[in-house]
C-alpha cells in the first residue's frame, strides 16, 4: 500500500494545502535550478545533446533553457535535466545527498509551456515531485547510495513521474501506473562521477520520468506496487530500507524544506573553508603579506579536497589549496573561480602554497577553523560553525540572486535576468509560464 | 580491464572471424524476431507509443515493422523492441532467461535502414551485440535475476550499444564510453511481468543503448570499466558475479548458438506437455473418445501453470490444463489458442478438465510423461524427453517458417510473406537492408 498511499497523498495535496513557507522555498529552488541549468546551457556536453537532436528531430515544441533551440518535451527535459547539474552547483537535500530539482523542475516548464499553465500549476506539481523523491530517498538512503547508486536519478525519476503526472492530471490509477513505469526505468551508477555522464543522469530521469506519465495518461499498465514489491524498486537496489518514511507526516513534515542551496561551485565539504578564506580576504588587503593559512578540518574534507596541485576547473574544485586560494583572492567561489585558466594562473599558484590544512576529527564535516599568519607575525582568526548554504546558515535571498546573475550572466542580459528573478519570486501569480519563458532562452551569447 | 577487453574483442572480431553456424543461427534469430515483433504490431500497448509518438514528433525516419507508421531512430527502437517481447514468444538463451534480439535486432535494422548498410553489416552488428549482451548474462546470472532485475534489458542494453558501436563504426575509446552510457542506464523490474511495462524492458534498453552509442559519437564521455568498477554494472546489480566470463573463449565459443526459439506462444515449462499432446491428439481422432490425460512433469512445472479455471488468454498462458487442451484439440499453441475467446470455448473448458497433472521431483523440467485413457479404458502413453525448442531439439526450418507465417497472418500479405523469409535466408548477400525493409511494414490491415 506504500505506493498508492503515496499516490493518494500527492493527489490530494490541493495548493491551500501546502504551506507558504514551503511555497517561498520551492520559488527559490526553481531560482536556483534555472541559474544553474542557464549557466551550464554552452557546455560540450549540451552541444553533443543538442547536435543529435538536429539529426533525429524536426520538432520543435518547448525551450532549452539558456539557447535558442528548442526540441520536444522529452528531449529538451533531457537537456534541461542535464544542463543543470553539470557545474555540480545545483541544490541538495542534505539528509541523502539527493538534488531534487534536476529530474522535477525540467518536466514542469516543458509541460507549462507546452500547455500554458499557471505558475500555481508549476509550483504545486514542483513541490509534490520533490516532495516524493525525498521521502523515497529517505526510505532507502544510505544503504542504497552507499551500494553504488546515483540517489539524485534513481529516485528522481519518481519525482519526475509524479510532478508530470499532476500536471498531465492523471487519476489515481494512471498515476501509479507512472510510478511502476517510472520505477523499473530507475537508473544511475555513481561509478559515472567525473564524466560528463553523471549530469546526464537527472536529466534522462526527468525524461524517464515523463515518458512514463505520458505513457500511463495513454493506458499503459503497469505495476502498482513498485515501491513495495517483492521485486520492486526498495527490496532490489536497496539493501536495507524503511518505506515507512515515504509517507510518514504527510502535509506536515516537508522535506522540501531540506532543501539547500549551494553558494560555492564545489562540494558542500569545501564550503566552510571557503567562508573562512573569504571573511579573511576581507581582512587582509595584500595577498603578498600573508604567510600562510592554516584550515583545520574535520579529516574526511581532506581526504576528498587533498588535492595539491591541480591542474584543471575540475581538479580545481577537488582541491582545499585551490580553492581556499582563490576564495582569499576573489572573495568568491562560483565556476569563474573553477577555469582552467584561474587553476593555471601563477597567481593562484604562488597564493595556493600557503594554504595550510589540518585535520581534527573532533571538527564536524560543515565547520572549520582559519588561522591567518601574517609575514610580520601577526595571527587572525575566524571561525565557522556552519557553512553557509547549511540549513542552519541558509543563503540570503541576495546571495541566491547574486549567484543566478553569475551563473547567466553572457548568456541572459541583465534586463532579461532581472525579469526573470522578479517573476520566479511572483512564481504563484503567473498566470500563464509562457509569460517567464521567453526571457530564460539566450538573449545574448556568451564571449 | 573486463570491459576494455569485451571492446577490443568485439571491435576486432571481423566477418571473416564468424563462422558460418554461427551466421546460419543469426539469421533464424532474425527471422523469428522480426515474425514476433511485426505480430504483435497491433496490440495496444503498440498503439499507445504511436499515438505518443504523434504528440511529439513529426519526423519520420525508419519502419515500425508491420505498421506504415514511421519515426526517428530512436522511438523505432523503443516500439519494435517492444513488440517483439509482447508475445513472451521470443528467442531465449536458456542458461539465463535472457531474451536476446529484443534489445539488440532493433537498433540494427534503424541504423542499417537509415544508412543503407548491407545484410552482412547488419549480421556482424546483430552477432556481436547479442554475444556481448549473452556474455554479460552469464557473467551475473543467476544472483542478478533472483534479485529481481529482468535480464533482458538489464544485459541487453550493453548488447543493444555494442550493436550501435559497431554500425557506426566507434573506435575503441568511443565504444568504451557507449557501454558506460549504456551500462549505467541499465533497468528493469520483474515486479513489472504480466503488465505491458515487461515488453517495455527490452523496447527502452534498445534505445538507451543506441543512445548511448549516438552520445558516444558525438564525444561524450563516460567510465571506460563500467562492468567491473567498484561502483559498476556487476557490482550494484549482482550480488555475485563472475567477470571472467565476459570474455572466457572468445571467438571459439559462441553464446549465440545457445539462443533457441518457441514453438508455442508460452512458457517453455509446458512446451514439453505441449508437444506429448499435440502428438496424442494426432492418435485420437475424436475428443469425446477421451476419457483423461495424465501428464508427469516436474513439480515447478505445475507451479508456475497450475492454473486450474483460466478466464484470459493471457492466463491460459499460465494452465497446463488449458495449454493441454488447445495442443490436443488443435494440434498447436500459437497466439490463436491464446486469445480470450480460446479459453473461454466451452470445447476447451470440456476438454481442460480432462487434463490431470502430475507432479515428480525426477522429472527435469524440459522432460514429460503422458498418459492418454480413452472412454474404452484404453491407454497411449507419450513420452518427451527434450521439448521442441531445446538446444537438444531444435525447431527446424520449416517450424520457423510456419511460426513466421502465423505470426505475421493478417498485418503483411503471403507474398510479402515469402519474400521475407527467402531474403533474412539470404541475408549476407543483401547489399542494402532497404531491399528487405518495405516488405516487413504493414501490407495489410487485420480484419
Amino acid at each position: 500500500m506504500i505506493t498508492q498511499t503515496l499516490v493518494h497523498n500527492c493527489l490530494n495535496t490541493k495548493w491551500e494545502d501546502i504551506p507558504q513557507e514551503v511555497i517561498q522555498h520551492a520559488k527559490k529552488s526553481i531560482l536556483n535550478w534555472m541559474g544553474v541549468a542557464v549557466g551550464a546551457a554552452y557546455h560540450p556536453s549540451v552541444d553533443m545533446l543538442l547536435s543529435l537532436k538536429e539529426d533525429l528531430q524536426s520538432t520543435e515544441q518547448v525551450s532549452i533553457f539558456g539557447r535558442k533551440e528548442k526540441a520536444d518535451i522529452l528531449f529538451s527535459s533531457l537537456i534541461n535535466g542535464m544542463s543543470s547539474h553539470i557545474f555540480d552547483y545545483d541544490d541538495t537535500h542534505l539528509d541523502t545527498i539527493h538534488h531534487p530539482s534536476g529530474p522535477v523542475a525540467p518536466v514542469c516548464f516543458a509541460l507549462a509551456e507546452k500547455y500554458g499553465l499557471s505558475g500555481k500549476q508549476v509550483l504545486r506539481a514542483f513541490i509534490l515531485g520533490v516532495e516524493a523523491e525525498l521521502r523515497i530517498s529517505n526510505a532507502v538512503y544510505p544503504s542504497h547510495y552507499h551500494l553504488g547508486w546515483h540517489i539524485t536519478s534513481t529516485a528522481g525519476v519518481f519525482g519526475s513521474a509524479i510532478a508530470a503526472g499532476i500536471l498531465l492530471e492523471l487519476n489515481e490509477e494512471q498515476m501509479l501506473y507512472a510510478l511502476g513505469i517510472a520505477g523499473t526505468q530507475a537508473f544511475g551508477l555513481r561509478e559515472m562521477f567525473g564524466t560528463m555522464t553523471k549530469p546526464f543522469h537527472p536529466g534522462k530521469a526527468a525524461e524517464n520520468g515523463l515518458l512514463a506519465a505520458l505513457l500511463a495518461q495513454k493506458g499503459f499498465t503497469s505495476s502498482k506496487q513498485v515501491l513495495e514489491a517483492k521485486r520492486g524498486f526498495a527490496n532490489v537496489l536497496a539493501p536495507e530500507h524503511d518505506l515507512d518514511k515515504v509517507n510518514v507526516n504527510w502535509g506536515t513534515q516537508w522535506e522540501t524544506l531540506k532543501n539547500a542551496f549551494k553558494p560555492y561551485a564545489c562540494g558542500i565539504v569545501l564550503h566552510p573553508a571557503i567562508d573562512a578564506c573569504i571573511a579573511l580576504g576581507k581582512k587582509v588587503a595584500d595577498p603578498a603579506l600573508v604567510k600562510e593559512i592554516e584550515i583545520t578540518v574535520n579529516p574526511y574534507v581532506l581526504e576528498l579536497t587533498g588535492k595539491p596541485e591541480p591542474q584543471t576547473g575540475l581538479e580545481g574544485k577537488f582541491s582545499i589549496y585551490h580553492t581556499g586560494a582563490i576564495a582569499f583572492l576573489d572573495g568568491d567561489a562560483s565556476e569563474e573561480q573553477y577555469q582552467d585558466a584561474k587553476v593555471l594562473d601563477p597567481r593562484t599558484i604562488e597564493f595556493r602554497n600557503k594554504i595550510k590544512p589540518v585535520v581534527n576529527e573532533a571538527f564536524e564535516e560543515d565547520e572549520c577553523a582559519a588561522k591567518l599568519t601574517t609575514v610580520d607575525g601577526n595571527v587572525i582568526e575566524y571561525r565557522v560553525k556552519h557553512a553557509t548554504g547549511s540549513i542552519e546558515n541558509p543563503m540570503t535571498d541576495e546571495m541566491l540572486c547574486s549567484k543566478f546573475r553569475n551563473l547567466v550572466k553572457g548568456i541572459l542580459d541583465s534586463e532579461n535576468t532581472e525579469t526573470i528573478i522578479q517573476k520566479l519570486y511572483e512564481l504563484d501569480s503567473v498566470e500563464d509560464i509562457n509569460e517567464i519563458i521567453p526571457y530564460c532562452t539566450q538573449s545574448k551569447v556568451s564571449a
